[in-house]
């Protein structure tokens, strides 16, 4: 199955679905079909499997299971996480850094909100976010490592701040909760929500070979929050809707094979990582992000190029990138993930994310490198 | 297959996936998994073939590709469509019937909301309706068919109704909108949304035999909507989230499947239904729907017996009925749909709804009829 995805260099966009996991979603699918709100045995028996799946994502993030509420993904998750917070305070405001993904910028904008600046490594600044921390802040969200650049952000020194800043300000009329989307950090990245200080953090299962339209959102017991969709009760009623078995299940088992698989694929990635990376400078590229990031995106910018030619020339010769977060791609809009880091147009309008996973190898590396090398020399 | 369903009582809480939609399924998650927003020509093809299912159920509803969002499910269509709607409109009224599913009357007691009442087949009051109308309605949402009892709303005539009021009140500020949740009508009724007079239609895949996960709303041009969910712009902004491919593509497929089998399928389980009732009958069961109603939802009481009991007896011995809605039947509060119906709580407390589907055989219901009658008189 492996060399089905030997051109494939856009994992942060969507990895495919693990066989196993495709085997566990068909078969409640199709076998045990059942609703678990069904008081009958085979009822009863899903609802013991959709707890078991939530038992084990809690036991990977190190949270009482009851702290898991299952969402349709990340997007989703990230919504709820902003909106169900802070919809019960409205003079309220948000911090969000300036390299959130747009499910959490644009939920933010429905508020009062302020950004975070972050450095042209696209990591956020700690004193300007002490700074920007007031009697009227309700909620801060971070994500923990970027679609686009990879840039790994420093959750415990940001909760740090958060607590140094409580601890002197007692006498608050307002919670402060701190969220993470965490989507591209789970397969690389440590999960224990109480070690990073999170209230609440985004998962998703598309990112993680797990099914699409499946994801989480871990909160934090202390978290006062009112649910987007109202109905027959599930999640505690923070998510109504009849559950999607096979797909929560699924993500369990996809979190777990992530995380277990984390520190082998990210050694090997990284070496990918160093290679690739020293082969686009050699290209003339300009690597965007050069401090702490995930071992599997690296954003390039070939200045004087455009990248949306550079990713349908690679396609033409088997290979897929992305000119930036995929939602992006066919938008036009600029990302603001590389403006708010300082790049320049050219340099935006000529980057390319290319994101690796699970199945990338070495000689599909070698042959990315190769046939990018040949469409650079005939653009330039 | 069918015969591991022969003692599957309960399509209106779940149906199986067919066979051919899960083998879409599983083609999308692993091998075409791509992100429908990647630029690249195997993203461009997940737009192409998500845009293609959407032209599928919109030629089914007889309405505009563009009016059809995809979301997560049945009560996330039901809960955009009316948050969608009224959060914009503070001081507006919603209008439910009595026997509206939990995830539209839950959304609606945020809002101004009042109750049309049903008479005791639980069919809408016409004349009260009417007399409820005024200026500060904004939306009305009536259920196609109930989950509970099956009945039949009449929407062509509530739509009309709505019509006269708008031709006699041509001054109003607000627009006045008519939604259905049709979740459980999918699969017998007629879903052309002008026919019906319909501005927004709530669909669900996991009654149609397509996966769970899956649903949509058709939202006419002329509806002035909210998303609940921000992000990266799918669906014209009204609901962001990487796309479900295969779950979207899937819905198509059963919705259109169906359809096409309406027809036969109506008339053959409404000949299952006439023997099962007669028979329900003949045990001492009073039927707590005898009007229009859909062919494969019964429900009816065992005045003296206790629901619960009934429904773990039969489950002993092999047959899977419910006690109510799935989503209630594990919460113990007494079904709104029946008390609003007038029935008395021995009624209510006696109540069962069996409820058939495509794979269901004359025989299957003779054995249930049968295992009935001993736990009857086991139980008198």
């Amino acid at each position: 199955m492996k060399r089905d995805y030997a051109g494939y260099f856009d994992y942060a966009a969507a990895t495919p679905t693990d066989g196993e996991i495709l085997s566990i979603i068909d078969d409640y699918a199709v076998k045990n079909f059942f609703n678990p709100s069904a008081l009958y045995s085979s009822g009863s028996k899903m609802r013991e499997v959709v707890e078991s799946a939530r038992r084990s994502v809690a036991k990977v993030l190190e949270v009482k299971p009851q702290q898991i509420i299952w969402t349709s993904g990340c997007t989703e998750a990230n919504n709820l996480a902003i909106k169900g917070v802070m919809s019960q305070y409205p003079n309220a405001k948000i911090l969000i850094s300036a390299v959130e993904h747009d499910s959490v910028y644009l939920p933010a904008t429905n508020y009062q909100y302020k950004i975070i600046p972050v450095d042209d490594n696209g990591i956020i600044d700690l004193a300007k976010f002490e700074d920007l921390l007031d009697d009227s802040v309700a909620l801060v969200s971070v994500i923990y490592a970027n679609n686009e650049t990879g840039a790994i952000q420093p959750l415990r020194e940001i909760s740090n701040i958060i607590k140094k800043y409580l601890h002197s300000n007692p006498k608050r009329n307002l919670p402060l909760y701190f969220h993470s989307d965490a989507a591209q950090a789970a397969n690389f990245l440590d999960l224990h929500a109480n070690g990073l200080g999170l209230d609440m953090m985004s998962l998703n299962g598309s990112k993680i070979y797990g099914s699409k339209a499946t994801g989480c959102l871990y909160i934090s017991s202390s978290v006062n929050i009112v649910p987007l969709v109202n109905g027959g009760g599930q999640e505690r009623g923070l998510r109504s809707g009849t559950e999607f078995v096979g797909g929560v299940v699924g993500f369990s088992e996809a979190l777990n094979k992530s995380q277990a698989m984390r520190s082998e694929v990210s050694k090997r990635i990284s070496e990918l990582q160093v290679y690739l990376e020293q082969n686009l400078i050699k290209m003339g590229g300009e690597i965007n992000t050069n401090s702490d990031k995930l071992p599997n995106i690296t954003n390039v910018s070939y200045v004087g190029l455009d990248n949306e030619i550079l990713v349908l020339e690679l396609d033409k010769i088997g290979f897929m990138v992305s000119s930036g977060s995929a939602c992006h791609a066919k938008s036009g809009v600029k990302s603001r993930v590389l403006s708010s880091m300082g790049k320049t147009e050219a340099q935006i309008d000529g980057s390319l994310r290319i994101s690796m996973g699970r199945f990338t190898t070495q000689s599909d590396v070698e042959s990315l490198v190769r046939g990018l090398e040949e469409i650079i020399a005939k653009n330039r």
